[in-house]
């Protein structure tokens, strides 16, 4: 049995994993002060009651990490702290690792494909726009730990939208949830709709799916800039597959289909069949992914 | 000792290499209907008179190759040829493995490179744009083999040059030998210049280097293009260094430089001291790096 963890800013999921699936998840609540002493017991308490064999356990994180130690997670509020050194005075003789938790759901993905693809690249829409890169069936973390922080390539020469990140024309300021947000209000005033003004990104892609006409315009404005991003990593890394999740994607596959339509547009001849699929574990994905980051 | 094979259009380079330094090297013409029985026979020829312990041959190829399969080689006028079975006809007990020139010459700047990286990507300016990227110290070659066909990646959204790949706006059609000559003729009469009006884009990389107005101006705009290409390799892989090579690159570091300025303001902040560096081997990388393709 393994165990993955995935830590986000109010809750962490906890999930006892075999052969891919969950056995036995739960969370708890992310407290700043105890959180890795509050999972492990937690975690000891679990393997103890059911007396189960434990191999590995697994972290995904929301930050930078960096074999075993953490850089800093802002969200979380931890910084410089040795999670490897943590773990082993709960667990001396269990291994485990960690990695940032877009890349964790990116690995959660790949595994829990049918076709298992031995490369791939996911992207994630929520809040901001992350991504993880799976080659030879393990996550790529980068030497920077930067690996899949695709949402600050630059993407968007006319509108010039500021990222948090200090940058401008980032991929994140036009298709994250917000950007999607931010990207309606622009055009608002010129197009007749019935989104309010107010609107989620939920919203507009809803409208779209009802042909309200700023609806359909913003999710092609969004889908070409996905589509002309994942063409781009077809030639740097040349995947099996792309895999688009995050909140943004449980509009579904009107989302991409676009997106495959903008991709054709602008990829190279020889990646013209990459597959473009809609992530399927949701919330799930971070958790079973980093069960996994040990082979 | 192993030995290495770049096939170009005209000449194949054959080297012998040991520890990383070309211990003997040669070319032959590239005659289409015996290419690989004229390798292979000089080969043996060598081996033989010197009574070499021969333990791997690997070939650099100008097209798309997979598993010692050659797909096609456009230049050469070679498709659907097992290169594989032929290496056995002359060295029964040899290892041989083939991947695209492009990517040899990134493992060989990798190899060679005393810092050897990793992780790392080249990108080579000639005829056309191509590149490689390195992980773990191997080529990946990407699942339809266009791993590194970033010549092809959409970054112009101004000029709308044609490529030959069919698309517009390719990396290729701008940053290229011929793509830098086609940017500076389109402001050829904007600027008061020294450059000859059937100029090469050695001509125009000599001529910012005197401070010419145009040369200033194309140098800049080429090498925009090219930092913000990187910048994107860096969040998508975020390897440990970037290689810039091809016939272009001998204008020095006056490109690497000015790309470096552009890198820095288009990068995510986590890989903005990824280090950006001239290649170093010219036409030797290819050879040397086919001669590593088996690690």
């Amino acid at each position: 049995m393994r165990c993955g963890v995935d830590v986000g800013g109010t809750t962490v999921k906890i999930g006892f994993i075999d052969n891919y699936k969950i056995i036995y998840s739960y969370s708890i609540p992310t407290n700043k002060e105890t959180l890795f002493d509050d999972v492990l017991k937690s975690i000891k308490d679990y393997v103890d009651e059911n007396k189960i064999y434990l191999e590995f356990i697994g972290f995904g994180l929301p930050g930078n990490v960096r074999d075993n130690i953490i850089v800093k997670l802002p969200n979380v509020g931890i910084e410089n702290y040795d999670l490897g050194a943590k773990v082993k005075e709960y667990f001396p003789n269990i291994r485990s690792k960690s990695s940032n938790d877009a890349n964790c759901a990116a690995l959660g993905e790949a595994l829990c494909d049918e076709n298992r693809p031995n490369s791939s690249y996911f992207i994630t829409l929520g809040t901001g726009v992350g991504g993880g890169y799976v080659y030879n069936g393990s996550v790529v973390d980068g030497v920077n730990s930067a690996c899949g922080e695709v949402g600050h390539m630059f993407i968007d020469p006319i509108h010039n939208f500021k990222c948090a990140c200090g940058l401008t024309g980032c991929l994140e300021t036009v298709t994250s949830a917000t950007g999607i947000v931010r990207v309606a209000k622009k055009y608002y005033k010129e197009f007749k709709t019935k989104i309010p003004e107010d609107m989620t990104a939920k919203d507009v892609f809803d409208a779209a799916k009802e042909k309200d006409p700023l609806g359909v315009f913003v999710l092609e404005m969004v889908s070409e800039y996905l589509g002309k991003a994942l063409a781009t990593f077809a030639v740097v890394v040349d995947v099996e597959c792309f895999y688009v999740g995050g909140g943004v994607s449980k509009c579904g596959e009107i989302l991409t289909d676009t997106i495959k339509k903008y991709y054709k547009k602008y990829c190279f001849f020889a990646v013209k069949d990459t597959k473009i699929k809609l992530a399927q574990l949701g919330n799930d994905a971070g958790m079973i992914g980093a069960a996994y980051l040990w082979k």
